[in-house]
């Protein structure tokens, strides 16, 4: 049983991830508050604690220090005086090629500024790098044309699907997921389009035009992606709560939709990914955040969620730490669990390693054919 | 201590359960498509990944397998073709007496046709099997009847209690818990029953009648089960919330209610266990389908909960498995739960052994008289 | 490592705690129903089964019988013939004094006949005791005035908050935290008085006389606690989400809002301490009636929420064995969660250190000035 234990440890060392939601991390340089507040996700205004004392925080410090050559649990000072001895390329190619991860599905909806593109993402890993495209931004790039707001919403749309693999929802973020959520008429839509663009058309509220942007992917017919449970105060994390989601669901049989993040609905999302052939979920951002407790969260969502329904990712944003610390902190909580598992007879070793390659990659691979 | 801990293993091991809430297993054969889908209870079409890559597909391997003289954890095609070899009778007998149960008590609102009725569970596997009366099915039947409705229901389930333990509703497939749960007056019974007569007297869904049946169980007076929490996809598992029948329990105060399944609701069950002296908890259904994340779960239904309050089922149906797996996990997994308290010493072992048969039959006797 | 565990453990046993949330403890004699039933947070009923059968009366008879002189796990009858030893003085003796608790902020809205004032509770556990002032029970002084309500609230609010730390809101039971919880004008807040009055001015349920009471005490700018989650039955306890007070938090930016207790919504509350600078979450209530199940509690607790933003209580009220089993099952607990944290070297000792501190008394000392 040691050397097969062993053999599990190697392997999720080993696997190459598919990273399949992903942000850009920073290009340019930036002060030790904007570093902290990158720490706290649920806070949007300036944190009044530190921002390494959290979970996240002590991971950084457990598991990015060895990496810059410092002690394990370096303290934040240390952290911060060696993190700023290299440039925004250093840090990005350092935490990314040692993240081990083969693609990136980079969703470009935030961070245009100073923040690393597809392309970015591809020549500071050494990896691949596909897009994901957000429909919001989609909205927005159409209500900034001439013409009809629903034919250029399709025509931007299918454009940028054509380099893209995935499409991805922020609702959670604009009303949360009670309501409504069918196909508006074309009438409606024109006339939801008319009123926004007299508004100046940014920052999509509008029910109408959200639920005709989802409308819009599953036509489309790419995976579709949701932000699902915690994320920033701008969201009312009960309104995002995927369970509020299922008519939405139950309608959209043939289009792949990934529920990711969760936390703390996770348990809900792995029912909803049993019942429905084309739900799966994703703990990204949760992992991160949680950092020590993170394999309590992993054993969770492998509870209801069949195994050919679960992904990985890290939703890394800003500080290239996190595009790496998501990967330590799966494999460190993947192997915890599994091994468990193996070790009381639970589950045959060959079956956990065959589990760790489908939530690594091969679940990711087939969905999004990459 | 391990002599002890042996003792408390021996004790779980060999306690026979009363399994307070089951169906019927096939009685007919069937193909893999059919088996494959038993192992997904959310997912009510046919699955397009395979129902054994699961917690619930895993442990079928791991412990079922052995029982058909196996190896632990035969891959699926192995566990297939040797199950093959048997028929649905032998499958049945094999399974049922394996599980050491004394006791069924079986809902026999589903799966007429080819599955086990009350005496073929009894003739099946030498123990003892008594009626749970689902309530709809009353309703159904009342609806075929000439004459008055509530007449006819009270009549029918008074015949059929007289060999019945309990009754049980499935609201939470018909609209959920969520609004109005008092007693409709009898102008409303007469003119909602008159009204779903019209449309054919089938799946009631009418709020009226769904609360008359749940008032006439009250009468009744014998134990009233819920299905509360995850199931198919036809329910919404956000209105089978058990704290959404707040109202309803507290005005329930001397029939005992029973909360079924739970998952994942399964601490907001509990606290309602310990705030009305009438409401008991079970985690059958959800046992089997964690898997081997099962011992957490039995570990959350030991929070609030007061140890009298506690009970035991499986939720089988069609394969006998199900009703075989459903002992072997609750016994492993109250041994891990408990023999931890024991380890840490913050239980002694006789009162392990105590509440190891307080949920395995005696709260279960005491409230079924069985 | 063996030494530096020891002296993570010798630590947490020596620290002295900041009970930040408490109620006076009995003075009276009583019987052993009245003993039992305080053993059972939910039930307002006598209850019908022996409150000794949960967590909490296991974890009474382990660790509050040693301080009695019994052995570990003492039966009920030997607790309670060994206990009914003992008058009411005694008893508060030995359990306060044995606490380690430095310093008890103690919520005076109930219990007055026969329970511990805070001069009472300094008295007889040799700490230091501070009011909490009970917001609905201003409001109930107020209304006994004959003048303007806002001006007699306001004016009772000064008088009494001169000697106190903080304010207590338990909206949770007068119709929980749904719905509209803005500042009311001042004509809606006379004529919600005048109504009120008119019917006797007892027992606060209007949201209007409730919204006031919050906001004057945002005014007043002490820390505002507030019951969260679960409690005795008269709290609908979907109703006491933490997350339905999203909005009123958010608009309460510079007033350290504290949410007690939490079960089963303590991840939902670290993510409102994760998201609002002026969130604070406490364990106090859950863990003693969770006993042997606490650990897995106070380690969701260190999910999202900031460890600056981690508070120590019991919610004592009653028998003083439950100020004294707080202490005990929080040390024992953290203990054993940050333990691991270390031994995996997921945290440092050093950090495991401070974080201990902050949650047993620097946090609390900071935002209560005491």
């Amino acid at each position: 049983m040691v050397s097969d234990t062993r053999a599990l440890a190697l392997h999720i060392g080993d696997v190459a991830l598919i990273d399949q939601h992903v942000h850009g991390c920073w290009l340019t340089p930036g002060d030790r508050p904007r570093f902290e507040n990158a720490l706290n996700e649920g806070n949007t205004e300036p944190i009044t604690h530190s921002g390494f004392d959290s979970q996240l925080g002590f991971a950084v410090r457990a598991h990015c220090a060895p990496a810059l050559g410092l002690p394990k649990h370096a303290d934040p000072q240390a952290y911060w005086d060696r993190r700023s001895q290299f440039n925004a390329d250093e840090l990005a190619r350092l935490f990314l090629t040692a993240a081990g991860v083969s693609d990136w599905l980079v969703d470009t909806g935030i961070g245009s500024g100073g923040v690393a593109g597809v392309a970015d993402m591809a020549r500071l890993s050494g990896g691949d790098a596909r897009e994901v495209i957000r429909l919001e931004e989609v909205a927005e790039q159409a209500a900034q044309t001439q013409g009809d707001y629903a034919a250029a919403f399709e025509e931007i749309l299918h454009r940028r699907a054509a380099g893209a693999v995935a499409t991805k929802s922020i609702l959670a973020y604009r009303g949360g997921f009670d309501g409504d959520l069918s196909d508006p008429s074309p009438a409606e839509v024109a006339e939801a389009a008319s009123r926004w663009r007299d508004r100046g058309g940014t920052r999509l509220q509008d029910r109408v035009l959200l639920r005709f942007g989802l409308h819009q992917a599953l036509r489309l017919g790419k995976p579709l992606q949701f932000h699902v449970g915690f994320g920033d105060r701008d969201c009312d994390l009960h309104r995002a709560n995927p369970l509020l989601l299922l008519d939405f669901l139950r309608g959209a049989a043939n289009v792949p939709i990934v529920l990711l993040h969760c936390y703390p609905y996770e348990r809900e999302a792995g029912y909803l990914a049993q019942a429905l052939n084309n739900v799966y979920v994703d703990g990204g951002l949760s992992v991160n955040h949680l950092g020590a407790r993170s394999p309590a969260f992993l054993a969770r969502l492998l509870e209801l969620a069949p195994f050919s329904k679960i992904l990985y990712s890290s939703d890394g944003f800003g500080p290239p730490e996190l595009h790496f610390l998501g990967t330590v902190l799966w494999r460190k909580g993947i192997h915890r669990v599994l091994r468990e598992f193996v070790d009381r007879d639970d589950w045959s070793e060959p079956d956990a390693l065959r589990v760790v390659d489908l939530i690594a990659r091969e679940n990711a691979a087939r969905i999004y054919r990459v």
